[in-house]
């Protein structure tokens, strides 16, 4: 099995190569359209170039390798799944959602262009999505694609993120519980990062039953994710993390930190690590990208 | 070949019978969560079911039909198409976008809802085409059913109905010529129409060079609509179109109406329907209900 620093050493320059990979791919494929549509392919690669810590992608990516899969369809599919993280980032971040006026360190959208350009960018970028996964440049295998989309479209949806997003909502007028607070952060952020890994293994043919334990890794890593999430929020440097941060103290909203303390917060943060690391016991050094990946998740500092 | 007055015999029954499908298609699919995603599945089915005139499924159905398609199959696929027009719609009447109050007779979604929950409520019933499109219960065959979602994807974003609406937005300050104004249209609703038809051909396993006739057609009866929506939108009933009227005289966009005047503009549409008719020549009796839904298109009142 790999070691810690094994898969620290991979992290940086991994973490490098899908960043340049995934603006590389959304730039290809979203080009200037030379006519009146120009403001809304502008829009969207404002919000899908440069930026993103990527980890979607990464995960994609460090999963698929596991299989021997080509790394231009992974990440093909990873940009797919970013595309659905950034419409999502922008609808989140209107004026009658979150109404933030930075992210990524630059104005968000709405601010740059125009609400009306947001709406349509954060729809355009969402069934760019479909269109990159359903494509058979993606996966000669009809067969993988479809499960592609059908993995993709059931984490993004009522089931998943925005079943999440709407729960966020309601938990500002309404005090959740922690099971009821594990469950929203599960739909938010866990569905789509779920999706990532199983996308992955979707890359990788592996059999729905061969994917327990890769299951458990992403649920694990989704909840030290949000928590990572609130810790930043609380304590975090709004510079390095480009965005406005002690939002969810202002909105009044139960969090994981607000429910367990900053102390037992951290501290199960670094459990669900060991947990989701303990999921990957039977990979080798093949899986040390991933261990890493889980490591970094709760040290990141945006 | 069939008369037209066969045809529109079978309109009425035809309309009645798809309206009460997809109804029931959406309500089967989306059943209230008891959850805090309660209001969003409430706003969903509020956008989705009651009100439409399905034009979209019955497209679908009408030519699947004409290949002796599984009905069952054909109206999950025409009601994925109609969640996405019924994403649109949300997103579109929003303050932002054309910021009207009523739709379908009913106050739009961000009335009877709040805005966030109207931008939510698009973005998972737009996640929630994907999801059917892509479930195995749509289409036992992997193939057809990523060629729906492919389909779907490129008609709805970017290269389809989100870059008609960009081009939309920009006619509303710059002065737009007829070809301009015939692929703008082409883009917002003509996508998803040719759409609807293109989806009925792949469910019925047409290959792609056999489809040229009804993609002749598609495109036909979807610049006849929209000259018909002008037309509806300068003459019409609000009370019976059950919202907003007189918006394009209003934004000082130019239209196929202001570019053509109300006769050449009547010409032309009853022009384009009998071009569209004219695609099907080599079809018999069974594709009597496109035919009658080529003319019903510029005889509508809502």
């Amino acid at each position: 099995m790999g070691t810690a620093t094994d898969g620290q050493a991979l992290l940086g320059p991994a973490l490098a190569a899908i960043q340049a990979e995934v603006d590389a791919c959304f730039d290809a494929l979203l080009p200037m359209a030379a006519d009146p549509r120009d403001r809304l392919v502008e829009a969207m690669r404002y919000a899908a170039i440069g930026g993103g810590k990527r980890l979607r992608p990464l995960l994609v990516c460090a999963t698929a390798a596991m299989f021997g899969v080509d790394r231009t369809a992974a990440v093909r599919v990873g940009t797919a799944l970013e595309a659905i993280h950034a419409y999502s980032l922008i609808h989140d971040d209107l004026p009658c959602m979150d109404d933030d006026a930075l992210r990524h360190g630059k104005p968000t959208v709405h601010k740059a262009f125009d609400e009306a350009t947001a709406v349509l960018a954060g729809d355009a970028l969402h069934a760019f999505a479909f269109e990159l996964l359903s494509d058979p440049a993606t996966s000669g295998d009809p067969f993988t694609r479809i499960e592609l989309v059908r993995t993709l479209a059931t984490a993004s949806g009522l089931h998943g993120m925005c079943g999440g997003q709407m729960m966020d909502i309601v938990a500002e007028t309404t005090t959740f519980d922690l099971p009821t607070v594990t469950r929203l952060q599960q739909l938010k952020t866990g569905a789509l990062l779920g999706a990532a890994v199983e996308m992955g293994a979707v890359l990788g043919r592996l059999a729905p039953e061969g994917r327990t334990h890769l299951r458990g890794y992403a649920r694990d890593i989704g909840l030290a994710f949000q928590i990572a999430d609130d810790l930043l929020d609380a304590e975090g440097d709004e510079a390095a993390a480009g965005k406005a941060l002690r939002k969810d103290a202002a909105a009044g909203k139960e969090t994981f930190l607000s429910l367990l303390g900053p102390d037992r917060a951290r501290e199960q943060a670094h459990l669900l690590v060991e947990q989701a690391v303990a999921h990957l016991a039977s990979h080798g050094p093949e899986a040390d990208l991933l261990r890493a990946l889980a490591r970094f998740i709760v040290e990141r500092d945006r």
